[in-house]
């Protein structure tokens, strides 16, 4: 398309629950943009979409979406071990790209798919919408407004309130993949630069069967910074009082932190104790907000031909980070990112 | 319309600023709802609003969206001082209302209004809209369900962040008709009974203008339940820090406090202190949830015929409080809200 | 005594649970003070605290303190009908005095108490300790510097855990008297000026019993302050969640608020919510603090012969504010400060 | 002595800062306990506080304190380098023994005093403060008592708000010997159980000259637990915002978080933000508390002939500790404990 058009067409690849949340957003919320097909392989779950939300085109087959010449943008929401494949489609195709976390497991697959995007010219944008989320953006515009002077701690705390089934652990790429690597991003926008060495501690404490299915579900993982500064990420697969997100950057000027979000801003006073509100608890609510603001900003950097937020190269380094903290686990030592990288 | 029916076709009778929002609201987010006519003596607002929404009635005349035989409710967002006006001609066109608060400042003319729905037999909603936010509606259901046990003491706190300009204070009908009505309405939801007696405290504080013109801007309310609890309402036209909207209630069980929202969840660690966010700011940030709900239920009641949660009586009795309020200020003395219900 | 002399030796009157917890914040904390005589007409109380304190005089009759000729200031802790006559003798007897509050219930009492102390010339020091609680006191320096600009609206929520024994309730003056007067105190303190306006609001809520002792055991009580701004007190006999000391103060620069002190800052989240500590339960808890400071204030006071910071007035005034109330309540209007003062 | 007698009365070994805290806690505050007799190479430190609280004895010699007959137990507050030596001397005078932190630096050192200990059948008791403090105490408590289920993950954050002089850093053993021992103390005390590995990361962030010195003032330290939990500790050398004692066991029941002490409850809402107190700044104020209970609780220990609540092991495990987290530092690899132990 040709940047300044009134409004940027998209096509949607995957008719599941993101499909159906950038499809909501995109027809719903956002600014200068709409949808005008949508593809799945279980063509009902595409129908289903497409009627609820006025979506012309609809099809069984993602190859309809990439010849729509109406279409300006896709959206990949398909499931990860074919992001790659679309990717590579869709700027064969000459499509913008907004493609859904992570690119792929492998870093050879992920280089050549964003060679076919640098070759295409089109506009990439990976799916980490956590960075568009309000309070940890507030905190990434405070670091980089000096509020907390030299970064020197950081720590971030990301738990589920449940265990994914059993069946999809074993497909998940495990929990460094699957769970921490918004959390590797995260790290990355907060810090403003690249991490280069990972330990990884990790143990099977919430479920056997995760264990049994080769994976962990509580991790501590220290990362070190570019900028000398060292973090922490904390996870587990379940905290019983919901989903809880928070983090905080330590600096020679101060600390910036970011607490939980609660539905509700009510306190009850019993006997039993001051109570207040427990997290929100699924990432649908968590983050809506970022799902929009992601969104947003992929269609203003299209429109405006700007380079886009979060880039193929900011999509391919969690992966790396996943890699060696995987290493890391697996061989009980320090892993230094330029081993993988 | 006829309960149950797919879609409830909306016409919006003003496109000012909460014109707009309705109409938004409709249209974008609250299910089984459309919007297919808007007028607004200010032709062009009207189209704005139709275009920016797609709503494909226009007009400079609100007898156009009444006559229009495929409108199934209306929405009034006219001036208060055509409310009671509108809430007739509506019903004896046979439409379901929705009507902005206040229904008028004169209960004579509150009366008629609601003497033309009840012959009608046309639902009417009023437009409390706090009464949906999520955080005093969740006060309000612990009340319900036994939480504090009985209800012995309210505090309301509402604070705007700045004055409205001399020129609007002369037409509010002052501070208790424009600002308190609010409260006003939320205190006998939240305490699911009447009001026997007010006494009011009255002052200008924040800016002599506002006196010049008759009205206070600083104003501490008593009120006397009749479940024999004691509440508070303090308001001011100008908190430094921004919109507050606080309440608590206190009772044989324990006390639940409604704490005010804020646009993020960070906190600053500074040698200056700790430092979180303020409130937000305006009331349409703050508000937007109970905007959305207050329609959804309407929507609801009309689809499914059952009464509506905010009657004309619940409309009425706030302008009977208001009243009473005045009163009180003007004679320095508790009035009986008997006196004038 | 004389000015800078080393040791502020105090005789102290009365050995029920105040007297003891000043004699042990004098023998123990105070600097440069300690504790030669004590006496109680229940002479093994007074025995007791004198053996545990290494208090070398001890007696069943307050005269012998007031004679011996080493004491050079008292504490008076007996009974709020005897410190009135308290006062006049150790006037009389040239001993400087700290008293506990009220003077008493009658102004001509109090002020022919004051009379004595005027003419013998000696400090006076009334225990109205909360002024030295440092969450008031800090916000009192708040207020004092300037942080909240022109104060607009004051607000006092005082609540006990437990009501009082209904044969207290029989001779405790009533609430007002009893109960509100520290926070009419604190009125006063914070605001920096006096209430020349008050009305009360009061229930029977918590017990039928003090109903019949001829009390209430809620009240809501609106203060005109002398400087144009609003206040009010709200006032419980039992709070299920504990002892309940909050009060903010809102100005045109902003807002100082005092929220309850706790026995630890922990937190649990758990599946019932998120927890923290109900505030600290007892009196001598919450304010122990504040003991200490009142009386390191008043021995520096006599010290270096500057006035004391609870004078005689303010001792007056609450009384005088109490008494406004009651009639208040009982008359249901406001009443004017000056038809009492 | 022996156990159920009156008093115990202490002799206190070094007048320097901590020393004085104990002698005024034990003469001042703590029940059932004495200071007969004082010491310190520098006499002017010992008279001074030796006068301050009417202590008898004084001495620039240790010994005097032990061949005092009428001492029954010690506090040795002495450098660190002392000790160990002082506890065998004490022990073989038959003292009861309280000893601050650390025992030693060296093993050896500690294990042949705790050697001396045991052949003296006296009680020892380290001056592991911070289990004492209220708030950690409880958290403690709560784990015992099941609250949060099995512990899954501690983080600990342990900031100074000023770093030490360069000539300090130099004796003092490295930063885990002198900050983070502390943490290694309450890792175990919460945890209920030993560290098997610890992986540390350190950084020169606040101070170069600190760096210079051969320490760091930056840490993350990874703690592996018997239990299977993993734990991480965070220190910096300096928080601008004030001393940062903050810690949360994650478990599969739920939380507990310990937050920070502030020397009041107020909050200040304002045109730049909400703003409440920060952190009591100094570790004298902040963990005053622990201070008294520990002594009241080496004090019943002896009395009551109990096992002390801290004893020689307690005291030797957070030296294994430090050794391993300094050798996992210099050689970049996780250190098993074992190899230490």
């Amino acid at each position: 398309m040709s940047p300044n058009s009134e409004n940027l067409r998209f096509g949607i690849i995957g008719a599941g629950r993101i499909g159906k949340i950038h499809a909501q957003t995109i027809c719903k919320v956002v600014s200068n943009a709409s949808v005008i097909a949508i593809a799945d392989p279980v063509e009902s779950a595409a129908q289903e979409t497409a009627s609820k939300f006025g979506i012309p085109h609809c099809s069984a087959h993602f190859e309809d979406v990439l010849n729509n010449p109406d279409v300006d943008a896709v959206a990949i929401c398909s499931s990860t071990n074919t992001h790659a494949e679309m990717i590579t489609a869709a700027a064969e195709a000459g499509k913008h790209i907004f493609c859904e976390k992570p690119i792929a497991y492998d870093l050879s697959v992920i280089d050549s798919a964003l060679a076919a995007v640098e070759k295409a010219g089109v506009k990439l944008q990976i799916g980490f919408n956590r960075r568009f989320d309000p309070n940890f953006h507030a905190v990434r515009e405070g670091i980089a407004a000096g509020q907390i002077g030299a970064p020197h701690l950081l720590r971030i705390t990301s738990r589920d309130p449940e265990p994914p089934p059993p069946a999809y652990v074993k497909v998940s790429g495990g929990m460094f993949f699957d769970m921490t690597i918004h959390d590797f991003d995260i790290a990355r926008y907060l810090m403003g630069c690249n991490v280069t060495r990972i330990f990884a501690a990790g143990a099977v404490l919430v479920d056997e069967e995760i264990g049994q299915a080769g994976d962990i579900d509580t991790a501590v993982v220290t990362l070190f910074f570019e900028n000398g500064a060292i973090g922490t990420i904390d996870n587990s697969r379940k905290a019983i009082y919901g989903y809880d997100q928070r983090l905080e950057v330590f600096g020679s000027g101060g600390m910036l932190q970011s607490l939980n979000n609660t539905p509700h801003r009510n306190v009850f006073s019993g006997a039993g104790g001051i109570i207040s509100a427990k997290p929100l608890y699924f990432f649908l609510e968590r983050y809506m907000d970022s799902f929009i603001a992601e969104m947003d900003a992929f269609v203003k950097a299209v429109r405006l031909d700007q380079p886009t937020p979060v880039s193929g190269a900011d999509g391919r380094e969690p992966v790396v980070m996943a890699i060696a903290a995987t290493r890391s686990l697996k061989e009980k030592r320090p892993v230094e990112v330029s081993e993988i990288r």
